[in-house]
């Protein structure tokens, strides 16, 4: 149901060729399909401007197929996050050229009408502390890309040697809003944000141990940063600060 | 220490006017002044784009006023934000035409320079949920005036009566960036989220009882938000927030 | 022991037919059977209303059949929740014309004298808002089956995509009582109680991650809830909230 | 706005008598009167089934007496809870002939318009386990009683002399909801759950001290009762158990 | 070393038989047995009256079974408690003639010097609330019994049924010390102590799901107990329960 | 109401100089007082073996004195603890000759019945780690006291310098029962209950700052303590502990 | 008591000018002196290396005062820490001479015999984060000062404007041992202890807001940082780290 | 990039012989190594005194073949920490002649160059309190070894039995620095540090059950340890509590 849609069914109302009560039925049968156990939402991509992932975390392989396939046959890109190997698996089978990446444990499969994002401010630069927050650095990533903003990583350049950052200088100064990632004290973005002067989004992870709290540990240490501006999401929550990412890098209105 | 400065002091040191240990010496004054408690950085507006500002909170009058007083004598402007009445009553005092919100808890006073920020995207919109976040939302609107940038108002939206909030749905619209600022269940930062494109930063608040764990409910709900792409500042944090979104309104390059 | 053999008893008492001591130690043959570890009261279906149903988690395959067994043996309806696989196969083994829902981990069979509640307020409505939710909005929908109430249920109408739920305005708006199942950060069933005059109960779940506490924190949202008259059961505790909507909904006295 | 100036509405629109664009706009004007910093909203009766509630905790004494004024001069009963001793004082002076009670914290003057509610269910009993539990109990009361319920008070009947609870025995078992309150272990709720067929909604008090977790640990008890069918609200919650206790004891329809 | 011997070492020194340095090195030689990796303590039977129990949880079954040989080799009495079925396997195919409880575990083999304890105060009974607190049960009765203690057990006697429990009053009134198990909010503790005189110790127990805490809320619930003089020891402590009873029902110095 | 006047009334009963009705009737006039506010059962004397002990925190002075005063009245011992200045100071002024410590927070009056114990095991020994926790000691000296055993103390006895624990000895090597009180990191129950063979109760107090959680780190420590069959109470609960330790040091049916 | 006079009496005891138990009972009057609430352990001196540090949290002026008194009467120094305004005052009036700091909330007075320890390894160099951290550094460096040993201070050298701690290379680069001391996120000891070789010891303060649960946040982040070797101590003790430092920098044995 | 090679390339700008723009892009290419997904920092040996530790916990068994095999091409001792059986059996078959210890979780390979530390102050002593914190302790020593400092264990020495420790006083007293490990209530280290003067190292452990909340109970508890002075690292640090005990050990400058 789009904007023209929409006038020219409140001309009909206007014109008394509806009735009030035929128009408001009308109204109602809003533009979602139901599949019993999850409602697709076709028209998000235009109300929020990108498609409806399927988060899997919690869901069985064949409730994941069967969205899949459903956003499929309505033309739509299909991306699937928090995808274990049992539902990778049967994505794989099941779904014909499908793309995977097992430790971003990610997939996806373009529409034919996918295309880049032509207005954009610039690139997304995704940082992340360590090697173990690999997966949470590919999962921000891979949603950049399927969004359609450019996107540049810089991988293992936590603080304890600081000195690896700082060879990225240029990267980080040129960068149009940068995504931090970091486990442990999570002392990453902290320092970033108080580095750059353009948007930082920090990301704490689950990595680290002992007085660790999953994750709860870095989340609240950016929360605390000295460094004004700073903002944060959820532990783990790569597909969030990549959402937040492109919502800052995308030129709307223009 | 700007560029040229910079620039002129490598050039000695090429020229040879100017020895290898005299030029680190000269870098390493760096230009802060010490008040023997604090260290100001008045170059800081250079790099990150905003004035320092004195967060008043376990600071004593007299260091407060101080500070301010060292920042205006450097022609900068001052803003002083979580002033408690003894530090307003202070600041009164002591600076003349300085403008004090005792409700916001902050004060300011504008330098002969100041102008307002030229090319920004838009509009920042700052919503409150309750009557009682109050505090909160004018110490992010006192930020992001100061700051230069154009701000609007809406309080007392929360979504115990969601139509409030939808009767202002063309204010939301336009917004270049929300600041969403709530209590209690911290509902209303995802609910503006799941409506807008624009980017949306969630501020958890204080204001609760019981099981509240004095703000740490709302913030948990804002992370857990399942709209996509909101990113959240620590409980309170008004200014914050205000300094994210002016970094995400900023032209910058332009 | 009903309130007839009581008054039977304390005739008895008083026509001296009965000493004292002995009419005591009647009294203390209380209506339950020692099964050596666990002791069913047979009678509780007269004194709550609805019969014992086996809460399996943690009890051995063996123990739960001998339960259930003991009860088939009095006449009585069984019904058991939170089976995992290993005792729903040897229920399923044990008792012929057992029925079971795997997704809702519970089995049931009626007894020949089970019959739906006659007088009952109206129709309880089970709210789930996602996918991942299923499971508990099953265990809620077969509980308030059997102990014979009307049922409906809504899945996958989460706030993130809110004109879903309100798609379903009418279902709500003739609800006797709600049952509102959410994880994430549990907006629902404040969402709900904001929008209808029946009574809510909120059901938390362990769906999420992060800093999502296990379900702590959509617990703790919908007890900040704005919207006053919620009330709150614990985390993926279906069964208590069908417990709570059928007392409810019970026309007691009529 | 109610049901029938909507009609109204719509039949101008059908009528031609109004365009599209103007009946949209008058729409918008939704019933809420704006004081700047809190907006009433006076048809929450029709729509709740009871009037705006005045929560004044983290209300100054003027924004608290400017509410109460609004809705005064619209014809409304008003009722302020969890008000400090200053704000009961400045309410007391401004407002004739209001009624005030210290230790529930709450004060309350009905309009004329005022009447007990017609059609109920039967009497809601409030039980409070300690002394110390009675500020909330009297809450409690007050809201069941200024939404036109009829109300019984149980104080000081906590399991540690459990005999003073079954004195009661007769109340209990006639109660259409009951309200029981406890600090401390929190066990009152559970073992008046065991005991009634009828609903029973837990307030969990902050008494205590030591590892009570200001209240938490009441509060997680109850959730973890045995009793099922027991619901809970927020911590010293009374108004909330109040308006859920009256939810329920509402013949609504009928 | 014993008394005996301490005086004889002492009478040597005065006499002059033995150098005060000698004297010295000899009580260093303190009786316990290294193994490598555990010391035994063979002579803490003596010093707190009962044998050095086995904590299997975390050693290694190879680990478990050399410290078991070491004490019979001492002709000691071994009890091992908290052994999983792998360290239950190697106890039962090493030891000839051990004892072992599956459900409880737990394993034990009397030396041949074992004798109950000659001068007791009376009974421990030991109450659980429920079928699934089995397991702390029988720990805790094993360790009774092991320490020479007479021992009752009363099962699934929790507070959701509470006439179950007063079916034994007789048993409770005459016990010497009672030990309270329940998990779920842990009121059977409670309710026991504030019915009986004796001593009572509460454990909570890991049962429960949700907002359980692994047993953090029966262990609150116990140490807020409105009934003076309850004890408590840590969560599923079966073993430190039966010792803290042992404890008191000793008739020591007697 | 004592055994024997229930004898008395079965006797009527049984002889039908009674009705069944009016025998309920009477049975149902339970011995407790009806202050309003709060229920004084008179009993509980004669049915836990010590008197009612007003717990003064979150009452008013008014219902402090009203309380002690029913007590009197009835010729009891009155008892206080948790008694503010404010409190102390009406007690004071109310009460002829009671005796008051105010460090101890709690004041008290012996009824001329009161007489020491006369059968008890042996001495109660309240040692207090440092001179912080001299409060809680105090509470659980009196309390002893009060309820007629033989008292002594050892304070500033904590485990930083242990050699001025061991320098009492012969104190602790001939008590009956130990309550051990330590804050800060809670050691000197684990230290004393691995020296002697009496039953132990610790205390943990919530003297300390920083990661001490109140007290909750204390008590977490004494409940991990690896000295088996220490038990605990909450946290500054002098007088639980007290009152646990008098019912072990009790002679019961001697 | 020292190691000569313990010579003396085991030679006393070999020559049999002493009986055993004479000898066992001199040892037993250990050298602290019994002031009733605390005891004063005056051989700590030689024992630990340093005085008896009055912690004067939670204890009353005229304790403090009693506590000084005896300490000066033996001739000691005294050293007071967490000293209030009320405690301060008591002391500066009863003590002559004594030197006060009330920002760092301590006094002290040395005694004639106090001189700065002679051989250490270097210079303890003491670094705090913000101006709010000013009172934790103060506590830290009078305790060095105290205990004899070399310290300088570098304040507001926190890690959101990195060039300012830079810009003191050379202070950390010879430093013996530094003490790091941050609230916020606590960042400043990871970045040091990354940069020095020297051992740092982190100290986390209370100085912060929101999500910043009284210190907890930099406590945890201390410990989880990636700079392998730091070692903490508890929130605000900046006491305890003096110690710990001093304890690294003394050459003992030399 | 060692010291000699910065000073040529200084020396070679102020000679021209390098361009300013030449010069800094040489600077930047920082001396480490990129694999991809981990930076390895080869000149930290010197940075720090000690080589780049792998720490294997969330590194895949190919990644951390990987990085031992560029380190062992560089002429490097390898030492990999927290090494499951599957990392263990990869590095096995990967690198000749490394040792491995499986239940200290750890391998390693000297490299040719690798010699003991020359100058260290003394012995670093490593004390477990329990068999069960033979892990850490294992973790502990090998860290020490291969930092080249001399090294003693002490097992099984926990304060249960206190007089185990002090049959070791002679080590304890000679120690340089002390490692105290211990899980349950974590007493170990309180004891130590309050006999020994040498700097004493705390490391909680994961070791315990019920309320231990995976070992943030003893970390608490030293963290409060009345014995000033006591530092501590992560729960289960082995490692960072060796390299705090390596900087504190080694005599720089000498």
């Amino acid at each position: 149901m789009d904007n023209e849609q929409l006038r020219q069914l409140l001309g009909n109302l206007h014109d008394q060729s509806l009735s009030v009560d035929e128009a408001l039925k009308q109204l109602r049968d809003l533009p979602f399909k139901d599949l019993g156990f999850a409602k697709i939402d076709h028209h998000r991509a235009l109300r929020k401007g990108y498609p409806e992932v399927i988060f899997c975390q919690s869901k069985t392989p064949e409730q994941v197929v069967r969205i899949a396939e459903a956003q499929i046959e309505h033309g739509e890109t299909i991306y699937g996050t928090r995808a274990g190997s049992e539902v990778l698996g049967a994505v794989e089978k099941a779904i014909a050229d499908v793309e995977i990446d097992r430790l971003g444990r990610c997939f996806w499969k373009k529409s034919p009408h996918w295309k880049p994002r032509e207005k954009v401010r610039g690139e997304i630069v995704v940082c992340a502390a360590g090697t173990a927050d690999m997966n949470v650095s590919l999962e921000a990533q891979h949603t950049v890309e399927i969004l359609g903003h450019p996107c540049t990583a810089l991988n293992d350049v936590g603080v304890a040697g600081i000195h690896r950052l700082f060879a990225h200088r240029e990267v980080l100064e040129k960068a149009s809003v940068i995504i931090a990632i970091a486990g442990m004290e999570g002392a990453l973005p902290s320092v970033i944000a108080g580095y750059v002067s353009c948007p930082v989004i920090g990301v704490p992870t689950s990595v680290g141990y002992g007085a660790h709290l999953g994750g709860m540990v870095p989340l609240f240490a950016m929360l605390n940063s000295c460094s004004a501006g700073l903002t944060v999401v959820n532990i783990d929550n790569g597909f969030g600060a990549a959402c937040g990412a492109v919502a800052i890098n995308d030129c709307r209105g223009t």
